[in-house]
C-alpha cells in the first residue's frame, strides 16, 4: 500500500508548526490558513512518472503526497482522473493554437468539490471525526454528503436561501442534514462554527482546515502527469473561495522539489462574475487582501463568494506566476458554457464557462498571444443546472406517420 | 499509435461475412445484426495485461478490439475508464460478502450510452457519414448529440412525447436537432430509418449498425481488469434494448479466445422493471425470442423499451451463462435508488437502482448465495432526474442569528 509523507501543519501566516496528529482548523496563534507538510525525500522514493504510471487514476494515486496515513480511511468514489481534453475547434474560434479543458465535471457529484471532501472527509474521519459540516454555496455540499454518506457518518450542510433547488435536493438525496439559512453563504459559516464547537463537528469550511487544499491539489498533479510532466503557459481558474488556485501552485511547488517539474512556471488567470469580484477588484487595485463585496449578485452560484479567508494566498499565488485577474458579465459567461457544449460536446455549469469568456477578453486586448498553450478548468457539470438548459418547447412535434420533416431551429 | 484489428461483419443469423470497409446497417440477406471480427492473432501482441496497464483509462486503451482503424477519427470526451467501487455497506444490507458498482454515470453525458455512441460516431464518420442520428428513450440522444457537436458534425434525434424534459433539453443544448414524436420509441425508430435513408443519415439504432455494441464491450474489457483479469460470480444487468450484455458476452468470449480469461463465466441477471418486461416475460416462458410488450410503463425511460431486435442475443447470453432474468416494481427501483445514494454515496438513474431490487429478490429466493462476487451496473447518472429527488420543502430554515437547531427529516 501506498504511504503518506505526511509530518506536520505549518501556518502561511506566522509559519508556526503545528502538529498533523490531531484536528486543526486555523493556525491556534494568528488564525491563517494551515498547511500540510511533507516528507519530500522519502516520497521522492516512489512518487515517480514511471510508478504513477501504472496506478489507478483516482486521486489517491498520489496518496505519498496526501494527508491519509491509514489507507483504509481514504474514501473513494473514484475521484479524479479526470480528462484532458484536446479542444481544436474552440481554439480556433478563441484564436489560439493549443487548448485544453480540464474536464473536472467527471468527479462524482459533478464537480470538482470532490477532490477536497475526499480527502478532507477521510482525514478528518482518521482523527477521530463523527460528524462533519460545511457552509456551502452548492457544490461542496453535495460533495460533502456524498462523502459522508460514502462513510457511514452523519453531514450538516448550511446553504443560503438562493441555493439551487436541485443542488438542495442531491444533498437530501445523500441522506445530508440540510438547513437553509436567510442570509450569505458568510452567514452560514458563522453559523457552522458556532453549532460545530458546541456538537463537536468537523468543520469543513474552505480553508479553515489544511486538507481540502490538499485534495485540490491533485488537479495541479493530474494536469503536469497528463501534459507529460510539463506545466502549460496558462492555467484559467474560475474563482469562488480560491482553494483551486493555492492547492495548485502548492502542487507545482512540490512537484518542483521533486525534481520533477523544470523550468517555467503556468500563468494562473483567475475569473470572477461582475456581480462578485472581490479577487478580481483587489488584483487590479494592487492590493494584498481583498474587502468583501457588496451586494453579491451573479447566475453561477459556485462564484458568488463575497469573501475568502484565502485572499491573500490566491492574489499572491496569481502575481507569482505573472498572472492576471478578469470579471466577466452573466451573459459572457451563460455564452461561454453554450459554446463549449456545441462546438467541443461538454456541458459545464455557469462557473466553468466563465474561462471561455475570459479567454475571449484577453485575446482581445493581447495580454494571450495565439501561440500560447492554454488549459480551461471546467470545474462543474451542467447537469447540476438544468434550469439553465434551452427550453424545449421549441423542438418540431411529429406524428408517428409523418412524411416531412420541418427545419428544427438549432438550440 | 494503437491500431484496430478489424477484419470484416458477420452476420449473427445466416453467419454471412460482410465487409467493414462499407457502412452497413443490419445482414442484407437475412436483416439479423451484424457483429464485428477482429484478426485476434495479431491483437494478441499488444492486448496484454502489462502493456494495457500503462494506457490512458478511456475506451480508447482497447483499440486493438475496437472498430477504429485511423486514430484521428477517435473521438473522446474521456468515456469509460468508470469506477468499480467496492460497497460493503450495501452488501451488508443485501446479505452479501462481495459486492462491487461499476458506475457507469461517470462517463460523459452521464451514462453507457457514450460508450457505444463514441465508437460508433467515429466509426461512422471514419466510414463518410456526414450526419447522424437515432431514435431514444432519452440517455443515447444525449450521448449522441454531444459526440456530434465534439465531432462537428448534425445530430438528427428523435424522442417520444413523454422523453423527460431535461434530456430533450440537454440534446438542445449539443445543439442536436431534436424532434419529438407522439408514440413510442418503435415509432420513433421508423421515422428515422425513413428520413435516414431519404437524406443519407448514418443510422445508429440499438443493434441496427454493428458498432455501439463494439463500445459497449469495453464494459466488460475494464471489468475483468479492474477485477485483475477475472470475471465475477454474478453481473446484474438493468436491460432496455440489451446492447450492454450482447457486447460483454462479445468481450469476455474475445478475452477467452485471447487466453486472457481462464475458467469459470459470469452469471447474467437481466432486470426489467414489471410495467415492461418483454425479455423478462421471454426468459421464464423459455422463449428464444420476446413478444413486444404492450402498453409499456415504467417510470424508467431507458427501460421504457417494449420490443428489441437484440431479443435473440441477449436471452440466448443469459441462458448460456447460467444466468436469470427479473421484473422489479417502480417503487423497487426507486428504494434501490435511495439506498445506493444513502448507504454509499452514489446518486444513480432509476433503471440503475433496479439492480439492487434484483438482487433482494434474487437472495430472498435463494437463486444468489451469500458468499456470490457480484457485480451492479448502475448505468447512468440521478443528475438526469432531477424530478425524482427528494423534496427541499422539508429543509429547516434558520436566520443568520439562530442559537438552536432543530432536527431536521433525513432526506
Ligand atoms: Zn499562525
Ligand atoms: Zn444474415
Amino acid at each position: 500500500m501506498l504511504e503518506s509523507t505526511l509530518t506536520h501543519l505549518v501556518c502561511t501566516g506566522c509559519q508556526r508548526t503545528v502538529s498533523a496528529d490531531e484536528w486543526h482548523g486555523t493556525c491556534p496563534d494568528c488564525g491563517h490558513v494551515l498547511a500540510a507538510r511533507y516528507d519530500l525525500e522519502r516520497a521522492r522514493w516512489t512518487f515517480r512518472p514511471a510508478e504513477l504510471a501504472a496506478r489507478p487514476w483516482t486521486l489517491w494515486r498520489y496518496a505519498e503526497l496526501l494527508p491519509v496515513c491509514d489507507p483504509r480511511f481514504r474514501l473513494t468514489l473514484g475521484e479524479g482522473g479526470t480528462p484532458l481534453l484536446p479542444a481544436p475547434r474552440l481554439a480556433r474560434t478563441l484564436g489560439l493554437r493549443r487548448l485544453w479543458l480540464k474536464d473536472e465535471s467527471r468527479n462524482p457529484t459533478g464537480s470538482f468539490k470532490s477532490r477536497g471532501l475526499a480527502v478532507a472527509v477521510s482525514r478528518a474521519i482518521e482523527l477521530g471525526a463523527r460528524a462533519v459540516a460545511l457552509p456551502s454555496a452548492g457544490n461542496a455540499a453535495a460533495a460533502l454528503s456524498a462523502y459522508a454518506a460514502r462513510a457511514g457518518i452523519p453531514a450538516f450542510v448550511f446553504l443560503p436561501m438562493d441555493t439551487p433547488p436541485s443542488i438542495v435536493r442531491e444533498c437530501l438525496a445523500y441522506g445530508a442534514r440540510v438547513y437553509r439559512v436567510r442570509g450569505l453563504i458568510t452567514d452560514c459559516g458563522r453559523l457552522v462554527r458556532r453549532f460545530a464547537a458546541e456538537r463537536g463537528w468537523a468543520d469543513l469550511s474552505t480553508l479553515r482546515e489544511p486538507y481540502r487544499a490538499e485534495g485540490k491539489k491533485t488537479m495541479g498533479f493530474e494536469l503536469v502527469e497528463q501534459l507529460g510532466w510539463r506545466l502549460p503557459d496558462v492555467i484559467v481558474y474560475p474563482t469562488g473561495g480560491g482553494t483551486g488556485i493555492v492547492g495548485m501552485e502548492k502542487a507545482f511547488a512540490e512537484l518542483a522539489a521533486l525534481g520533477l517539474l523544470a523550468g517555467s512556471r503556468a500563468r494562473f488567470v483567475i475569473v470572477q462574475p461582475e456581480g462578485c469580484a472581490p479577487l478580481v477588484r483587489a488584483f487590479h487595485e494592487g492590493a494584498t487582501r481583498a474587502r468583501p463585496w457588496e451586494g453579491a449578485q451573479t447566475i453561477a452560484p459556485g462564484l458568488r463568494v463575497p469573501a475568502t479567508i484565502g485572499d491573500e494566498l490566491v492574489l499572491a499565488a496569481v502575481r507569482a506566476s505573472g498572472g492576471t485577474a478578469v470579471a466577466v458579465s452573466d451573459q459572457e459567461l451563460l455564452e461561454g458554457t453554450r459554446i463549449l457544449a456545441t462546438d467541443e460536446g461538454v456541458l459545464v455549469s455557469p462557473e466553468a464557462g466563465a474561462t471561455v469568456a475570459a479567454v475571449r477578453q484577453l485575446r482581445a486586448n493581447g495580454w494571450l498571444a495565439p501561440d500560447a498553450e492554454v488549459v480551461l478548468f471546467l470545474t462543474g457539470s451542467g447537469l447540476k443546472h438544468p434550469e439553465l438548459l434551452p427550453a424545449d418547447e421549441q423542438c418540431p412535434v411529429l406524428e408517428p406517420d409523418a412524411d416531412s420533416l420541418p427545419d428544427p431551429p438549432v438550440g
